[in-house]
C-alpha cells in the first residue's frame, strides 16, 4: 500500500520518495545525506501526513548538517517572504533576468490599441528581442496559477501588438507569464496553443523557475534567516533584493544604503558569505 | 464647503444630495418622503461620515415608513447575501435574463480552439443570437471589476470564435460581462473598444443592472428579511432564487420542494406578498 500525503491544497497524493530526494539534492545535499534523510523520513511517515509536516522534518534534518542547506531547501518560503504584495516579486524577477543577460525595465505604462497597460517587466535579450512579462504572485502555498491569468496576459499582448500597428507603442515580440506557483493544466494548454512563455514552480520541466534561481545562486535576501521583516524592508528600499548583492557590495556602501545597525548588517553579511561558501 | 464622505473603498468623495435622492426614489419612496429623508440626513451629516453610516440612517428612516421600502433600498446587500461564492449569482443572472426573454443555460463546458471553457451563462435571444456571459461576483463592497476581468472574458470569446471555425463548438455572436460591482474606467474603455457588453452596478448608465432588476421586480429571495441562511440554502437547492417565485408558486409545492417548516415558510411567503404589494 502506498502512503498517501495531504498537500497544501487539501488534495491527497501518493508519497513519491524520488520527488523528495530531488528536492533534497537541489538544496545542495550530497547523495549520501539525501539517502539518510529519506530513511529518516520513511520511519516517520504515516497515512495522511501533510506535506508541511514532511517539509518540517526534512528541514530540521538538513539544518543539523548545515544551515545553508536548510535555507536553500526553503526557497519557496523565501519567495513567500517577499510578499504579501507582488511588488517585490516583480523586482526580483527583473533581477533574475538581468543576471541572465536581459535588459529589463519595471512597471512601465504602455499604450495599446484599446487601453494603457501597466507592464510588470519588459525584458530585452542580446538580439534586441523584446518581451512583456506578467508577474503573478501568490502569497499562500497550495494555489495554482490558472487559465484566467494566461488569458488576460495574452490579451494584453494582443492589445500591444495592435497598439504597435497604430503607432502607439514600440514593438513587442514575445509574452511571458512568470509565477511563484505551479500552473494549472488548462493554463499550460492555452499557453502552448498561443505561444505564451510560462515560467513558474516546477515549470517548464526542463528549466523551472527554481532551477534558474538555483543554478546561478540568484536567491532573494529573504533566504537568509537573519533577515527579519525590518531589515528586509530596508534592503528592498535600497533596491537590494538578491542575497548575492550583500556580498557583491562593499560593507560601508551597504551600511549607507540601508541605514541598518552595524552589528545587524554584519550578522546578515556573515550569513550571506557562509551561504555562498 | 461641501461635506466629504468616506466610501467603502476608503476614498473620500463629495456628498451629492441628488445621488442619495435617486437611490431613495428607486426603493419606491414618494418624492415627498425622499425630501423628508434628505432633510433628516442633512442634519446628521458631518465631514468624514462613511457611506455605510449614511446608508444606516436612510435605511432606518425608510423602515419606519414601510419595511418593503427599506428592503428594496438594500438591493446591493441582498445580492451580497447570495454569496460568499459566485454560484448563486450566476443562477440569479440566468433567471433575470430568462425574465427578459432569453433562453439560458448555466455552467456549460464548451471547447474552443485552445482549451475547454466553463461558460457561466449562455443566453439566446428571440432572434437566435447567442451570447456567452461571464459572471464576476464580488462578495465585499467597495471593489471594482477591473481591466483583467474584461481582458480574460474577451479572450475566452476569441477562443470560442476560433473553436467554431475549427468545428469544435457552436457559433457565439456576443460576449457579456455581468458583475454586482462597478467597473473600473479602464475596464469600460477596453470593453467599448472590443465590443464586450458590460452590465453591472450603475452601468451602463441608461440601463444598469439595478434598473433591470427593479423595473421588473426581479429581486433575489435574499431581499426578504425573514429569509435566513438556512431557508436561503433550501430555496437555492430547490432552484428558487427570485423572490417572485415565492408568490408565483403554490404554497404546498413550495413546502414540498424546500422541506421548510410550515410556519417559517408562511412567514416568508407573507413577507413576499407584502413586498410585492
Amino acid at each position: 500500500m502506498p502512503i498517501m500525503i495531504r498537500k497544501e491544497s487539501g488534495r491527497m497524493e501518493e508519497f513519491k520518495p524520488e520527488k523528495l530526494r530531488e528536492a533534497v539534492l537541489r538544496s545542495g545535499a550530497s547523495e549520501e545525506l539525501a539517502s539518510e534523510i529519506l530513511e529518516d523520513v520513511n520511519e516517520k511517515l504515516y497515512n495522511g501526513i501533510s506535506t508541511r509536516e514532511i517539509f518540517r522534518i526534512v528541514h530540521q534534518l538538513l539544518d543539523r548538517e548545515g544551515p545553508s542547506l536548510a535555507s536553500r531547501y526553503d526557497l519557496k518560503g523565501a519567495i513567500m517572504r517577499l510578499g504579501p504584495e507582488g511588488f517585490a516579486f516583480e523586482t526580483y524577477i527583473g533581477e533574475v533576468l538581468r543576471d541572465y543577460g536581459y535588459r529589463t525595465k519595471l512597471r512601465q505604462f504602455i499604450r495599446g490599441r484599446c487601453v494603457e497597460h501597466e507592464i510588470d517587466v519588459i525584458a530585452e535579450d542580446l538580439n534586441g528581442k523584446k518581451s512583456i512579462i506578467e508577474c503573478k504572485y501568490h502569497n499562500a502555498k497550495g494555489i495554482h496559477t490558472g487559465l484566467k491569468v494566461v488569458l488576460y496576459t495574452y490579451t494584453r499582448f494582443l492589445d500591444l501588438i495592435e497598439g504597435f500597428k497604430d503607432g502607439r507603442c514600440e514593438k513587442f515580440d514575445e509574452v511571458w507569464l512568470v509565477t511563484n506557483t505551479r500552473f494549472s493544466s488548462r493554463a499550460i494548454q492555452y499557453a502552448g496553443c498561443k505561444g505564451v512563455k510560462l515560467l513558474g514552480w516546477r515549470y517548464p520541466p526542463e528549466n523551472t523557475l527554481e532551477r534558474r534561481i538555483e543554478s546561478k545562486g540568484l536567491y532573494p535576501v529573504t533566504i537568509l534567516r537573519s533577515v527579519d521583516t525590518r531589515s528586509r524592508n530596508r534592503f528592498f528600499d535600497a533596491n537590494l533584493i538578491l542575497a548575492k548583492d550583500l556580498i557583491r557590495n562593499d560593507f560601508d556602501d551597504l551600511l549607507e544604503k540601508t541605514h541598518l545597525e552595524k552589528d545587524k548588517l554584519r550578522e546578515i553579511v556573515t550569513e550571506a558569505r557562509d551561504f555562498y561558501n
